[in-house]
């Protein structure tokens, strides 16, 4: 198995085509690991999201970390970690970027939004809104491994 | 899809045939997220791993966090959460503790350890040399996602 370090064009190409990541956040030191959706664009995550501890943690402390990864074998994977600041996309400050984010997530996240839909009818609790947030990415870095049979990953 | 939380019951027996992890850890509120092997027995999950960013910054703050899933579509997931504490496997203080994680992950990982042999050997360098952790577990949440078609994961 080898391993080497991704370029930061790599790690791009990779965000670009990954849907899953686990975002990291902390408070008091005490950090916190969740999964999320997210799509990239221009130098941002953009997720949504509905509110709960690691909103409540980022808003306190907006310094983040998204791990995301293929895992195809033990000696076949790619991880990219990214390295940013949490921006919660709040009206009326951020009414553009909130547009923009909920354009590019419905176009993935689809299924989501109906399920938030479903669960807001269930719970006749309006409460459950989508929030949507952004990370802006502060740098970037990524391993490979590789077992020598040389098959490309999709996000290559 | 219906999302529900799962017993601390249900979270060890899902941790016991889980294999990847995200840890999370973190320095002056920063986090970092990689991904890990591990294995976990009796409140504890045993990894190994070379020296780096995450064993450093664990070494100064301990407090950690383990993130584990198997997602298998967008409505059927689990995901389970970990907190803890880092404990580094160091001679002579915890030799029976080392052995014991060293059995353990052996039987999972026999891979890794035969990589991490081939990496000492083209390097040339014993300074790779595995290095061994434990994180206790002192406390657990997890969460199920099910679209009502009842498949029940292999895990649990």
């Amino acid at each position: 198995m080898e391993i080497s370090e991704m370029s930061a064009e790599e790690c791009s190409v990779f965000l670009e085509r990954a849907t899953v990541g686990r975002l990291g956040c902390s408070l008091e030191n005490q950090p916190y690991v969740v999964p999320i959706h997210f799509t990239t664009d221009d130098g941002y995550l953009y997720v949504f999201s509905t509110f709960g501890q690691k909103v409540k943690w980022m808003r306190d402390n907006p310094k983040v970390c998204v791990q995301s990864d293929e895992i195809r074998s033990e000696s076949q994977w790619v991880s990219v970690i990214v390295n940013g600041e949490f921006e919660e996309l709040v009206e009326p400050q951020y009414t553009t970027e909130r547009q923009h984010a909920s354009s590019l997530l419905a176009k993935r996240y689809h299924w989501w939004l109906n399920a938030l839909g479903e669960r807001q009818l269930k719970a006749g609790d309006s409460s459950i809104e989508p929030l949507f947030f952004r990370i802006r990415i502060d740098s970037m870095s990524g391993l490979r491994a590789t077992d020598g049979k040389n098959i490309p990953f999709k996000s290559s």
